[in-house]
């Protein structure tokens, strides 16, 4: 039975030949030291990384978390990852893992040692926690003032509100005050008023019907789970749109989930203690979907 | 010629007896693998750290930073560092380097291997850069937005903007900003108006005769060195005083200087590209006393 994996990764440039990625792995033992301590991602939390789900030996959306793994590095000034590698990493990766079973699959890419001048990547993975209950049952989340107003993302590109970098201490201390709260997780919101997304998660409102999300740029990361169930929701008959959503809106919604590659869709039960109105057919069918094997 | 150290530090608890300090420290070579990527400094930017300058044999501050670590720790929920245990690290560590000399002594503690439960911690120990041109010749830099308005430290603790965490990517992004438009270094500012500090230093305003500080609940780490100085002013007859400072006031001031550990007192000579006024006389009278043996 796998338990755990870890790869170090030698990251190539981008048309770097085929046949040399074979050697730019070494898996390693979980736990045992890999990382120098003058390596960006410890020093400074400096550098980006994606997690992907692998459902039954699949691993989800691996083009979107990709893309987004590109766009996280333009946003730090990394080198541009190699797709091609990251592919084939990824599936050897994925090709150790049970038929069965849920699996959580990190891609991470940092800035290497200081002072440089190459790149250290990795791949983690483990066992998917049991989220049954929060597919199912929901979850209670607390709203967090993120501290911005709704323009910060724009305004200010060098806070890398759009990138998904490794500097997530903020995201788990807000998880942690959602516990504390008696809560299950945590959803930003802006200074005045406006919903971002959670710690580690994207938010989709259903608003009569209409299920909406707030715009990448309104300074959160645009989620591969979100998108996903957007292009479920077109697929399917109905509609997904980017619009900003206030805090007020979400609280008088028909319906609200947290989404994200792993745990999928959390349906939110109750907002700030006060209880939400649960959609059960639309969270089955997202669900659903999103055990689907999906590219 | 002793370039580089790195230390990896088993963190004992508050009361461990001093006789088990030095088994639970190990030299390792520097840039080699020390940390699991499932340790939670790379894998989610989660500790804290402290920089603390050696300056011709002599560690600076040790007090001031050991508290700091220990308030960082506090808001992180982290557990409480050993601080007889850090004392005896940073101890041995400067006395491997020679007795001549700047270095940059980081020590940092990770909350440990996900899913825990034991904190990771480590030294690590650079030659400082020549700082001279900066201590002398004075820097320029460029004002940028942090994104937060004046009251989110006291509003949103989890945002952890007064712990001195691990997550420094939009830090490094702030530099890497300022380097573009051709300045040294940076200064968040909120989008209200105030100034707060550098991604890795502190400011201090000399305004008339008084020397001015914004206050840590403005969101912003404690300084050691602006402490430091604050007290060699009061030493000195002069005064140094808490409270805020909007930009305008930075803009109209009769000197100012970003602080910090390793690169010491730096005048800024422009700010966003209009020269600023140089108190050169305040600018070597604080850069003798910070190269002066400090506890």
């Amino acid at each position: 039975m796998v338990e755990t994996l870890t790869f170090l990764v030698d990251p190539l440039p981008v048309g770097a030949a085929a046949d040399s990625f074979d050697e730019a792995v070494r898996e390693v033992e979980t736990g045992a030291g890999a990382l120098a301590v003058n390596d960006f991602a410890p020093h400074r939390g400096d550098g980006v990384f994606e997690t992907l789900a692998v459902i039954d030996g699949h691993v989800q959306e691996v083009g979107p978390h990709l893309a987004r793994l590109a766009n996280s590095a333009r946003i730090c000034e990394l080198p541009e990852p190699n797709a091609d590698q990251w592919r084939a990493v990824i599936a050897a990766a994925a090709a150790r893992l049970p038929a069965q079973g849920e699996y959580a699959l990190k891609i991470a890419l940092s800035r290497g040692l200081d002072p440089g001048p190459k790149p250290t990547a990795w791949v983690y993975v483990v066992p998917g926690a049991d989220f049954t209950a929060a597919r199912e049952r929901g979850i209670r989340v607390i709203t967090l003032d993120r501290g911005i107003d709704r323009g910060a993302g724009e305004r200010a590109p060098w806070l890398l509100l759009g990138a998904k970098t490794l500097s997530y201490a903020a995201n788990m201390a807000a998880i942690r005050e959602a516990k504390r709260r008696s809560a299950d997780d945590a959803l930003f919101v802006t200074s005045d008023g406006f919903v971002l997304e959670g710690p580690t998660s994207s938010v989709i409102v259903r608003i009569g019907d209409r299920f909406v999300t707030p715009p990448p740029a309104a300074g959160i990361l645009h989620g591969t789970t979100q998108r996903s169930l957007f292009a479920h929701l077109e697929a399917t008959g109905r509609t997904g749109e980017y619009r900003d959503v206030t805090v007020d809106e979400l609280r008088s919604a028909d319906a609200a989930w947290l989404v994200s590659s792993v745990r999928l869709a959390a349906p939110i039960t109750a907002l700030d203690d006060v209880p939400m109105p649960v959609d059960e057919d639309a969270t089955r069918d997202f669900n659903a979907y999103l055990l689907s094997p999906r590219d």
